[in-house]
């Protein structure tokens, strides 16, 4: 394999008209395999179970990834031992592991790695420009040592209480974007926004001028919303952009989960989120579609997050493979579109063996005594209130019964 | 860890009351994970990418799973090479390496390796009894020189058009069971049966009798249907075996599924089979109801087959953690029924950490425009069938449109 | 038009191969007209409303009813005055206002009048055969002097505390039928059960068994379930009167709801009943099918229960118009399968104009928020039990309110 | 009963600041019960089958209707002739026989008479303002002749292939207020547009705002779309009158059905339209809801248009007995909120009787193979497109066939 120097970069590609797909989403498919917990999300594995990480990694290589995005956040060793979690492993030790895991897999094709940067908690309790952007430079250390090829300023792999772990204002992603840049290293900027825009009301338009005129080289969505939500997202961007007679390079890395229902912060606030939402689930042929219309709107960089599993990323890849101009390594192991049924023993299973067959499919939920979509939570709770005020103490016993009750209340 | 040998073997922990929890889908794992190609299902993976295997057994061992199933089926050499598939692995240098794997990994820790063994296309073809146990014998060769710990005839892991891969034939099932005896090893026995019995009408009461009487030390079900289904048919196997006056352990290896408008012959009827089953996962709290319904059913051997993941199996560990004396390593990385959320950022998603949230919750799809059942295929072809007859040759295209025609039709 | 005596009665119809077409639900249409009280569901509109319940029966005609029932039941005076409702008129002033009315619309077509006899508390209260007898004698005696065509020994369009109002006990049916047929007319029973049978467990074989012995010229299934499941129920009763060598004809008089999720008692159990069927209501389409199906399974008196409106029986009436021999009269204001949306200003609409389209639509709910099937309430309270207790009172508030806990538990 | 002038006038009333209720859809109840054509949808019924129309009245009447609108529309001779049509009574004749209905009812109680004007094939065939006003005056002549209490520009009760009968238009609505106004009578004006305004862009603010400086008294919403759509739109409505510092009355007048997936157009492009409807029908609780929805966004004219039976307005008069100082006369039948449910047999059933119960509900539809909701078809046909183009002719055919084909390809 090329040393990564090697490798065309990430911009080289996309000024090239090439398609890049991302990969998917390590703290949902991880806590699944039982390596990370859902509630603190925390990347202990990296270091803890290295084999996992590698493991994920190599199957989203082979399903097509042209990008491996690092299983880093910025763990500072005080975030990693509160709340008895404990951890033997310092921040700095699982973000070097993470950027060793990636590049190893990376160099076993023709992959970049891809370094994550997250809102910082400092953002939301108000302190000023300065201090915020000392805690991304802070961040970015591992990343420039480590040599990744590209940064990305996004939702990073960790949702946990002392921190609002999204770009949900585009002010702070510009201050993220404007530290970036002072690497050196190309720079993808992304937020967890809908067509509504950011928490403060700023358009999708607006928003990416503003990250562009920054400094960022790509830009557009990620996680909270599902890929219909995402894509039509990033064309409102895409459209700001253009209008302000700006230019730059497109991405989406939605959810693998169906979220028609959720309200603007996404779908944390289903009812399902985390632990039911199985049957939101996309299937293969979900993302065909997906990847055709992403595609179709100008996205260049199509990848995705919670929920996207090897295989999601393999119907990306074999949606478009003659733009790609080849079939992701994985394909060996897949017929698309169903093909490989035509192998099956049951003729009613072969005549499945067909696009047509399963681009009409309405696949049913078995659950009739289910609804088919939900109504979010939405206490109205906003900055400020007691109920969102970070502590350092573990949650109380008392305090959780006072939100039972409350959520009691409210059904 | 212990040598195999001086770990408790599968009747002394049944006998002792012991809740034995089985192992997940490794065939539809290992689909989405891109290393098995739906259509053909051979397991080539264990020769061709050992780590995946491995990793998946790993995965099921944190969750809790105390056998490992060798991920192996009859894989003579020349079934291995035709339609073009032409791998580069003989049958018995992939067997082989499934028992290889399974051991390493059940070393890791307290489980058993179990081999199991398949009907034969040979029963279908109408060959005598003695031909038939030839067969048998011929699978159960390399099982017992890499000396698993005990035996499962069972629906194998892998499904193809020279086969149907299932024991929905009593009689065969018996055979299998009779001639495994021969190797001195415990054997279980389960059909993928429904509560209406074999294809020809056997009840499982009926069906159950006549598997102990040749020889099972545990008889159940697997695969086809979802956990309410099979713990029902188990029941009733229960019910045959105690009212005929004899002895047995009872496993239930089920779908992770939801499949409450499928047929007799199961799940892949449903037009959802295989690409469309996502809406149809079960989520960790329906795992926890189907791990006590069985538990309650008497039934002590309990794991999962097609759909189940880590996860999955880690809910059956966590919910009869009680009765097992302990939770399973990977809970390390769970908070049971949902208690980490405790430390979620946001109040509503604190306020979702309790057994009875997620217990009462009945999760949406997210899929308005899709229906709640379907209508299985059921196109009446029965034994004999041209379309059912066996053939060398891949279908042809001429054959797949015939069958695409007769699809719309029916439609 | 002839006076009634000129007509062919029901027996020279069904003799000759004629499909008669019933009437639909007066209780509900009614209820939702204004004119009859869900809870009590007395018929004191006959007398008190006469214009309402003429123009019901007009509209049955018209839809193409062959058979008026009168909307009648036992009203001994004590019984309407009881619990403060005070009506104003007796019963037996009811009673014949009703029997007038089914008269003079009945004339002003083909049709047949029916009287209806049901179930007794007296039965219930464990009084003998003889007392039973008297009542059934008693409820009779208005029919006889108003010359009806002929009688059915049915659930009544009555449902009150003081009387469990359906045959649901093949034994009493088989006493009403015995005092009916001293009457000399024609005699019709139906039960109100599913293919599971009465609820001491008699199947709906010997059930029609002992109504045809006992002199039943019809024998069949009205109210509790949808269309689906009483044409599955009659189908059995005419397996079993034909398997005892015995003749008779069949009639089916279903809900016009969709019930697959309901249990053993029908569509009371329900959580929807009866202020939330909307949902379920069945369309012209499904009613087509329905007659269909009935016809097809040899059942020629072919009609409806609560639900069924003017509209669902005239598309009974003219899915069998080839049988019949000519349309509904109100055909002459319907296009029967949407042909008259030829006419409609919007193309996609005129594109609607055929019987595929509507055979093939699988109409949307509109209400994503709610499951497709509910539990049905089963409280596991059997005959006997303080609950079921009839009372003279009125229930107390405390008598609710320990309800309304018992039912806030059980969810 | 007080005669017509001795009643509170419509306006005097809302002035006030009582509620007025509004009654329900006259083609949609009268096609189900056998008097209305689906297709042409035109009300001969009024002089056909008076009795009809008079019951129909008398229901609404009875569930608290404070307006019985006249069951008529401009219907010219040639009109009623056309398409084979050939009705035996003039236009002329159904108007007045309709104006005699709605009066002989509203003079049993405390009703007012409404007259309603509707859209006009002249404005889209390009006519002039003076020719279209001219057509208006037609349409008023026997409305003033037969002195009804008050005039409403709305959709009429008749859609056919001659004319787009609604005002999509509030160019065309303004003029019809303009020509109504010099009746000297209070003018009502409904458009059927949803919160995107009507089919040229315009706001529903703007169209507000027109409409009452064009002289309309009270303006609104009717049919299309659902209640809560409908409250929506006209909460936009009044803030655009408002903020222009007019003064105005609101109404609305929805569907009975639920429409959340409905596009610009409303439900008569969803595939249900019309006769797949009836898992859509609100329940009486949905009524409550939408009548206290109402009430709090302002609107006092309160009622429904297709789909609306008389229980579903006695529904709204009773959620807002309160605000009108009495129950309607319907109520005698009926116990609010499920409180007659106190009597009936079953404990389960009676444990219904709150409105707590019926709040929470979520109903089941009972057809677990259905979806939740539908795509609507939506062709692109705009205006002046070959397949829009009025004909005398009846559809021959030849363009039914190249329309289902159309319809065909679109699936």
């Amino acid at each position: 394999m090329a040393p990564a120097g090697e490798k065309k970069n990430i911009l080289e590609r996309l000024d090239a008209g090439e398609v890049v797909i991302g990969d998917g989403g390590f703290v949902f498919a991880l806590e699944k395999r039982g390596y990370v917990k859902a509630g603190p999300w925390t990347p202990e594995a990296a270091a803890e179970h290295p084999e996992s990480v590698r493991q994920l990694h190599r199957e989203f290589l082979r399903a097509g990834s042209n990008v491996m995005q690092t299983f880093t956040f910025y763990a500072s060793d005080d975030k990693l031992e509160n709340r008895g979690q404990s951890l033997s492993f310092t921040g700095r030790q699982i973000n070097e592991a993470a950027c060793d895991l990636a590049r190893e897999v990376a160099n076993e094709g023709d992959a970049l790695v891809a370094g994550g940067v997250s809102q910082t908690p400092a953002y939301l309790s108000g302190k000023t420009e300065e201090e915020v952007k000392a805690i991304f430079m802070k961040q970015i250390d591992v990343f420039v040592q480590k040599n990744v090829d590209f940064l990305i300023a996004e939702k990073t792999k960790k949702i946990n209480q002392e921190k609002l772990q999204y770009f949900e204002h585009v002010e702070e992603a510009e201050w993220a974007v404007q530290v970036l840049k002072s690497s050196g290293k190309p720079v993808a900027a992304t937020l967890c926004i809908g067509p509504e825009g950011d928490l403060n009301g700023v358009s999708p338009g607006d928003c990416a001028v503003r990250l562009v005129k920054a400094g960022a080289d790509i830009v557009g969505i990620n996680c909270h919303f599902d890929p219909e939500t995402c894509v039509k997202t990033v064309k409102l961007m895409k459209e700001g952009v253009e209008k302000a007679g700006l230019k730059a390079h497109y991405m989406s890395q939605p959810l693998a989960f169906h979220t028609p229902d959720c309200g603007r912060q996404g779908f944390i606030d289903l009812p399902e989120f985390p632990f039911g939402l199985e049957p939101r689930i996309l299937t293969r042929m979900d993302m065909h579609k997906y990847a055709r219309e992403a595609y179709n709107a100008g996205i260049r960089y199509i990848g995705g997050c919670c929920g996207f599993e090897p295989y999601h990323i393999r119907a990306l890849a074999e949606e478009l493979e003659a733009e790609r101009g080849c079939p992701p390594p994985g394909s060996e192991k897949h017929g698309s579109w169903g093909s490989a049924l035509s192998l099956h023993t049951k003729p009613w299973v072969r005549a499945r063996a067909r696009r047509d067959y399963w681009e009409k499919l309405k696949p049913a939920s078995g659950r009739p005594f289910c609804p088919s979509m939900s109504t979010p939570d939405s206490w109205g709770v906003t900055k400020g209130h007691a109920d969102l005020m970070q502590q350092k103490e573990a949650t109380s016993k008392e305090q959780l019964e006072a939100l039972f009750d409350k959520a009691g209340q409210g059904h």
